[in-house]
């Protein structure tokens, strides 16, 4: 009699593609192992709640093997992926080799800073929990210097924020660092009057929040109004330096710069040996798999899948979920010898963005919403997300307890630069 | 007519000391400037529950400004004080100089090492919330590089958890860790039982919680013998290296070791120019002045105050409370030309210590108790304590739900470390 061992399916990232892919397998006839170079599944939509001295690290943060505790078929490894070699059928990492039958790679994407690398160390992104905690210590640094130089010029500087890119996060950013000034620190200081402090919204584009319909656009640039964040439009930022930036042919001079404009795939591309796409995904077919390589699946912000109209899927949270869930389906059908489900289809539930207090924008398709009624269904939608009771109970509590009382739950200067 | 300036009141060091200090100088008729090299108080008797991933730092934390907001005569600077100058009345900062008529120190404590500050990095103390998080991402490596290794050596030195000192911090600690490889996280690994993680509890002395009555130190190491904590009493550490410790002829292999042991004085008697106690503190009369300079006081941890049997007041939290008070009221007598109120007295309320779930031991002089009800109470009265009803509200909610699921709220590893 010849035992036949059971398959081994890597999944490598457990963002939100990784993570619903392993949950998709749980206890099914397969061993999963899961790589992340972290040990927390991460809500990256709320992670500029963390920036802005709002949320927690741990309030929006999990273990993965607390998440995938009763997945008794999941083990989960903490580790750097290298490389992977095709031919071999192997992962490679930073101190030793993991053998696949089938791998998945969801390992999501980072900031791109249009060839200017070096913009990074003065205008920082916003991916991981130690950018969160970096940045939240560059705004309130940027306030107690700025309370304490009695050089105008420098207090200026101090008390202008610039964030670069006006997608989602970006417009969450500068809404989130306008009322951290405007509400929370206002009667904080005896030098400053935080309430001086300038926040610059800064888009190449024509308008804010380009993938939503022009109306809520519109809607969401007069709420930033509203919220005394200036937005400048049309121009791309030619120089980012410790002092400032140039926007076109304007100099502001600003202390701290939040990047939240470009972004570039993983390294998946490279470690598979495969030409990318123009901004480094994966280009997969339908069924989300390597072409010739029915046994790799790229999903996630990595990968360029198809979407109805030929343009490829957005590097949306939703997108990434669907695919996980759709790869483990495609995954327990060749374990139970069933046929392929059909092709992958993105189902478009809606995109939503805060903007502030009673204040953001939903487009559902049939239905377009801002103002009061988008912000509670966002407030809804998001806790509904977070994984965990804890944690929704929690975020729950801290923003409403933000809302009456119009103050900030953590606002540590923490790390580094800590003196 | 002359019109005299208000007189200036500078405190260095937002602790339990100075901020009592300050809260009892609100809208005092004096100007009062407080000086902390971090932006927020911490409730550091909780400190330990960060670094064993029960509690998040910003619950245990609040911004100093927030905390002083209503005192419209305070101003908080935060910098890192290098000095003062006792004849011109000068504080100097990195980067300038803030004159006082009175000066209050209060700028607590920090870890010795006995002469082996070379142990620092391979054996953390923990004072500062990035201490916790470190020791808290040392302390989550450890078993996710445990399960990783095919080394039974290695596997057994990462399951290996040293706390040496077995004063309140390091009971807390050996037994909140004890927890977390026992109870939270015994289902999530695959490779490694957590629960043949090892915690030894060294102490030099003949007994755990030498300050309080025998029966209840032997109470405490009776309950950290049932949480699996093994108790070495009686022994000095001779060698700490990244590999183990040396307690008198043992050999210890561990890759996780936690100081709790020595205390030393901050640099305030360098500062001020006067001969230190033997443990650094700066020697003060009964009403907390310095002799001859009753425009200093010095408080707190970093203070070598009488005490009523003659032996210096302890390090304890409510010390330095009750002098930040005392030194508030003295201040106030002057300021309205009243006589001085009597010289300072520590009114012990006693003292208490918790090792785990349902246990706990406390000493009001009247009564000793231990078990379930010294759990109770202590819970009770340190959430009390905490500043902050949101932060008491969140600890609570945090604390009962990990007693309700055996589950901790706050595993993150962040910071350097990862990778």
């Amino acid at each position: 009699m010849v035992i036949m061992a059971r398959p081994h399916i890597v999944i490598v990232g457990a963002g939100f593609g990784g993570l619903n892919a392993a949950h998709g397998l749980a206890n099914a006839d397969a061993d999963v192992t899961v790589i992340d170079r972290r040990n927390y599944h991460l809500f990256q939509p709320l992670l500029y709640q963390v920036a802005t001295a709002g949320l927690s690290p741990a309030q929006i943060a999990q273990p993965i093997r607390s998440i995938l505790r009763k997945a008794a078929n999941a083990r989960v490894i903490m580790g750097r992926v290298t490389g992977v070699d095709r031919q071999r059928r192997i992962v490679r990492l930073a101190d030793r080799e993991v053998a696949y039958d089938t791998l998945v790679l969801a390992t999501g994407s980072r900031h791109a800073y249009f060839g200017h690398d070096e913009w990074e160390s003065v205008a920082p992104g916003l991916k991981k929990i130690d950018d969160a905690t970096g940045i939240r210590r560059r705004i309130l640094m940027a306030f107690e210097q700025a309370e304490q130089t009695n050089d105008p010029t420098a207090r200026r500087r101090f008390l202008t924020f610039v964030v670069i890119g006006a997608g989602p996060t970006g417009v969450e950013m500068a809404g989130a660092i306008a009322e951290l000034a405007h509400v929370a620190l206002r009667n904080d200081f005896r030098t400053i009057n935080p309430r001086d402090a300038r926040i610059v919204l800064v888009e190449a584009g024509p308008r804010v929040l380009a993938a939503f319909p022009p109306s809520l656009s519109q809607s969401a640039e007069q709420s930033l109004k509203r919220l005394h964040v200036e937005v400048r439009l049309g121009r791309p930022v030619n120089e980012c330096d410790a002092m400032g930036v140039t926007i076109g042919q304007e100099r502001l001079e600003a202390s701290t710069i939040v990047w939240a404009a470009g972004v570039a795939s993983s390294s998946a591309a490279s470690w598979l040996g495969v030409e990318p796409d123009r901004v480094g995904r994966v280009v997969v077919g339908r069924d989300l798999t390597l072409p010739g390589n029915p046994e790799i699946f790229v999903i996630g912000d990595t990968a360029h899948a198809p979407g109805r109209d030929g343009k490829p899927l957005p590097g949306l949270a939703p997108v990434a979920k669907q695919q996980g869930a759709y790869v483990a389906r495609v995954l327990r059908a060749r374990l139970a010898g069933r046929a392929a489900p059909a092709p992958f289809r993105y189902r478009d539930f809606g995109t939503m963005a805060t903007i502030g207090r009673r204040s953001a924008v939903a487009d559902f398709g049939w239905l377009k919403v801002d103002g009061t009624l988008a912000w509670l269904l966002w407030g809804l939608i998001h806790v509904t997300f977070l994984i965990g009771f804890r944690n929704r109970f929690v975020v729950l509590f801290d923003w409403m307890w933000s809302y009456a009382t119009f103050q900030s739950g953590a606002r540590l200067i923490t790390g580094q630069g800590q003196h």
